[in-house]
């Protein structure tokens, strides 16, 4: 139906190079051929048609067209502050969140938290990112933010028009319940514990800070599930007042 | 915090024998010895606490106390028609869907899904199912019902209060917005067709079907995605008027 989509960096019209992971996706699994057409985006907005001039594993070319501005979704802008799950479930987190319009995620470390995030896995956490923007037609990329502790999160807050943390208590008010009455919140943080939960030094500190626990689901979600869930909720309602 | 909990999917007061699987998973990644004390549920609703009497790789033995009924929550009921994604992704799905509270997952077979499920393959969703439930602590499983054409399915929705189709089309309704008029439905359908999207004839059976179709998020999700977030969106909101 639509062009395959590929990632470049630096797009510019005429002449350009893929760069190796992109080429062996086109060659690999899209099986593309010199003579094809395809999207490039740059991750920050810009797409542009190309045609493949040359393709191995090793290396691909494209002849680059007009560049166009692709402006951001009138959606809600979402950042999500997560204690990292554990690796396996790491990847099903950002690309969930990269189809659901997530803007950005920031790793966060906590008391409890079951993963740390070295350079190498950043990098992993940013090429899902991509592949997944290539799939579902994303033009900019979803910000994965390096690692951060509380204290600086919580400074954070304060650039945001709503801060919540995702709480699996019972009395904390329902997250949809809460966007009906800050309809018109346009730039949102969700704060997403570890598993094993928030220490009580933690929980304090965030109370204090004026950010509000929600709940999602009566359910008891995992790391990554409780990301998604609000993700879905509070994406699928575009602000009031646009 | 919380005993482990295992799957006995007949529950009775006094010594049970547990099956092979949940016997591995007792000695193997819960490293549970004689004398522990973990819940067991039959995934109807009925839940005990037990005592490990004995317990091998190939093997366990519990003293099973009082049973209680655990009432089915007081949300909506949700059923997800979803043509099957590949096969890497039906564990994303099923996992998802059981720890958000989803009622049921009716496997569709369209003319464009992608997979066929063997009764192999169903094995293993309610496996996966049941594997979410003892994570989550759902007293009630996710139904994995056999898999279904679109007639069938179509003819089934007449027992729902509100039966939706979830749609890639800009002019669709948004699904909140969509739930906000409804909100006193309880017994929820939601159709997800495949990744290549619905055929003609399909979509022309359910619209005349009076099925409603309804818009996630602005992006273009994967089908796993597409089902896991309209759970969220419809399981984060209590029916209106319990």
């Amino acid at each position: 139906m639509s062009a395959p989509r590929l990632y470049h960096p630096d797009l510019e019209p005429g002449r350009v190079r893929l760069n190796a992971g992109e080429a062996r996706h086109a060659a690999g699994s899209r099986r593309l051929r010199p003579g094809d057409t395809l999207t490039l985006f740059d991750g920050r907005g810009n797409e542009a048609d190309a045609e493949l001039i040359e393709v191995t594993a090793g290396q691909a070319i494209a002849h680059v067209g007009e560049i166009r501005l692709i402006p951001r979704s009138a959606t809600r802008s979402l950042t999500i502050a997560v204690s990292p799950p554990k690796q396996a479930r790491q990847d099903i987190l950002v690309e969930k969140c990269t189809e659901l319009g997530v803007a950005a995620i920031q790793p966060m470390h906590l008391e409890r938290s079951v993963a740390t995030l070295t350079a190498r896995r950043l990098e992993r956490w940013r090429r899902v990112a991509i592949a997944a923007c290539k799939q579902c037609g994303r033009a900019w990329l979803l910000d994965v933010h390096p690692p951060a502790d509380l204290a600086a999160v919580l400074a954070s807050a304060a650039g945001f028009d709503l801060a919540l943390v995702a709480s699996p208590a019972d009395e904390a008010e329902r997250l949809s319940l809460l966007l009906q009455k800050q309809a018109a919140a346009r730039n949102v943080l969700v704060l997403v514990g570890p598993e094993g939960g928030l220490a009580a030094s933690e929980l304090a500190a965030i109370e204090s800070s004026g950010i509000r626990p929600c709940r999602l689901t009566p359910t008891i979600l995992r790391v990554e599930t409780a990301a998604i869930a609000a993700a879905a909720v509070i994406l699928s309602q575009p602000p009031v007042g646009q």
